[in-house]
């Protein structure tokens, strides 16, 4: 399976190298005391950049997961579920690749986790159950157990405390940009650090999608602690975004606690309040990377957030958000700098959720546009057209229902790179 | 509200005046007695074409209709479905005007529905609630009724039995060619006429969407009878279509029988055996303008056909199709005739609905690509390659439960046109 033409009449050659979204610089990223990184060119679809990622965590590390909701999950979130089960969410490595998902691969594909389980089991000196496994890319073809583990020799001898660029860079698709953040927090006044890096960036919703994320911190916590927080925080966070509504067979976001922090006492309860700081920053976080991988939308021009009240409630409040957030005629109008907003009140009402159409309100930026079932008498329409243009985009919307429910989402729009790169490129 | 500039660096040059997918000819479309038609250049949004038809019915007409299931339904839908509940599905007349949605117009569209009303009442001589009445295009502006009434009053001197083509013109926004459907059945051995008109051609989904379907007969059928039949195949058809997954404000389809036809007792058995033949045609009528509408969605290249079967039940399979026919990185991987087959398994799995990974099968056209939880051993992917160049891909889906759960939908394709249509054109 080759890379083939685009049979469409339009060129790649505006579409961005980098989005135009990104951030100016990769953040500096701090090393988190019990983690140790590898990234190769493993060369098992692209060259000339590293593909394989090995981390490897000092023992005792506990790991937590939230998993793609896909009826047809790859081999390794399979595994991966599987192995943090049964060893009661111990974990000592971690094995990422980039260019083939190990989804829809059968029998095949649960024999090739199988064997790098064993062979990472040994070169780390741990149990089978304790080697975590994601993958990411083309679906449906068979990867091969061997240069993984090859691969895999060749890092864990020259494992280092801040590759962490490298290891961005490693798990990356058609992401044009390496996503990363790294903070300093504290638990009971002792520092605290989270690093973490993810990936996009098309096939991004409605709930995880082919998405990425990994979050360590030498923070010293249970499993199901962690469990628990990364639960609650990734709802309001990386299962807010979406970019094109398709959701991936093989996506998973990982918390690893590696509990090498000066505080010797573990914390087993979410709700402790010498959390708070703790789970504020990590929530900043996966904001921060959930972010990112919008601004790295295939195709991604605006970064757009929509904000809902009066719904009935969050879920209802969310599923509206979402309703708008996919709905291709609005993110054609957003790229189109068009502010359509009977497309936006279009959205709202086939979310199917409870609203009222003469009590929505919809603001687009900070002017209110309709009201009362109609456009407002004052809505200027050159003030929206200006507000357009710029690149992030906030979207208010009150359902009307006078419930309080309330959510927010982000996305982005829907623009000629979108087609080109999906139209053109197999990943 | 003007129309705009693409601010996206691709022309429309590229896009086509007529869909490649288009009909080589409008049909002939045979006159329905107990019907008459007019259509005029009303200037309610475009020039030098028509947009405002008005259709009057012999007295004793009977009529049904399916409406959009959106939460914010746009003011003629609200006055259609409630006029035919008031009347007891009596209809004398229907006013369709295209540029204008009505819809998210509050009061004041409320007001204008009314006020055609009266005037069309005046004008057919009927009562207020045997005046139907359609709208399509912008969402949120204003609707006066003023040029409505002046042009119906200037239409309904000259009502024609022929002006099918003009009327099919008429209801149209973004789409690129009219769409008809004529045939002749009988009933109880006498001959009946069904002739129908539709529009599209974005926001095809989930159900109804910026779709209008007009349907006429001369079928001696009660309004209840009409109902039950109208209902029951429009499942199979015009909500089996979608184009982008959003659905319009406004959109419903219409059935109107004047029981002008030589038998004269009317059926009320939607199940009486004589109906059989007539059922089939509607339901082939339905299907032919269905189809059509997907022919014409916005930059569409490609028909698709979703067959999906072994689901747990219809419903579950329904789904199942929609998933995959409304997959953003199906439709544009199709777009790029490249027969990504892994993006369709993405599709299946994230529909919610129940399969069996591991007995998938799928077939692109008439070949297997995949069973038994991963790709066939003979797949040929030159073959499929070759297969995707075809207009029109048939792509069928086992879904591995053992469940006889089957449905089939119509797509079409995702391309550069679509993003340069939505991006630019405002309806």
């Amino acid at each position: 399976m080759t890379k083939k033409k685009n049979t469409i009449n339009h060129t790649q050659k505006n579409t961005p190298k980098v989005s135009p979204l990104a951030p100016d610089h990769f953040p500096t990223m701090l090393p988190v005391p019990g983690v140790h990184l590898g990234a190769v060119a493993a060369g098992l679809k692209y060259t000339g950049r590293p593909d394989l990622m090995l981390a490897v965590f000092t023992e005792g590390s506990q790991a937590a997961g939230v998993y793609t909701k896909s009826k047809t999950p790859g081999a390794p979130v399979d595994w991966t579920k599987a192995a943090l089960d049964d060893s009661g969410g111990r974990a000592r490595c971690l094995l990422v690749n980039a260019g083939n998902a190990n989804a829809f691969t059968g029998k095949k594909g649960n024999k090739t986790t199988m064997e790098v389980a064993s062979a990472l089991a040994k070169l780390t000196n741990c149990n089978k159950n304790e080697v975590l496994q994601a993958s990411t890319g083309v679906i449906g073809e068979i990867l091969p157990a061997a240069p993984l583990i090859k691969n895999a020799k060749l890092m864990v001898n020259g494992l280092s405390a801040t590759l962490w660029l490298d290891a961005a860079k490693s798990i990356t698709t058609t992401d044009t940009f390496p996503k990363g953040a790294s903070v300093v927090t504290s638990i009971g006044g002792v520092p605290v650090t989270i690093t973490a890096i993810a990936k996009g960036s098309g096939m991004v919703a409605p709930d995880m999608a082919t998405m990425l994320g990994f979050i360590f911190t030498n923070a010293n916590l249970s499993a199901a602690c962690l469990q628990s927080i990364l639960s609650e925080l990734t709802d309001k966070s990386f299962n807010a975004i979406t970019v094109d509504s398709d959701t991936s067979t093989s996506d998973m976001v990982l918390a690893i606690a590696t509990g090498r922090q000066a505080n010797p006492d573990q914390i087993t309860d979410p709700n402790a309040p010498e959390l708070d700081s703790f789970k504020n920053k990590l929530q900043a976080v996966l904001l921060d990377l959930a972010h990112q991988v919008v601004k790295d939308g295939e195709g991604a021009r605006k970064f757009i957030e929509i904000q809902i009240s009066g719904a009935e409630n969050d879920t209802a409040a969310k599923i509206i958000a979402k309703s708008v957030a996919n709905s291709p005629l609005v993110k054609t109008a957003i790229a189109g700098e068009d502010p359509n907003w009977g497309r936006i009140i279009m959205a709202v009402g086939k979310s199917g959720e409870k609203v009222d159409r003469d009590q929505i309100k919809l603001w687009i930026g900070d002017q209110l546009v309709a009201h009362n079932g109609l456009v407002h008498n004052r809505y200027n329409e050159a003030e929206a057209k200006s507000y357009m243009k710029q690149p992030t985009i906030v979207l208010k919307i009150d359902a009307g229902t006078g419930g309080d429910g309330l959510a927010t989402v982000w996305t982005c729009d829907l623009t000629h790179d979108y087609i080109s790169i999906n139209a053109d490129y197999r990943s």
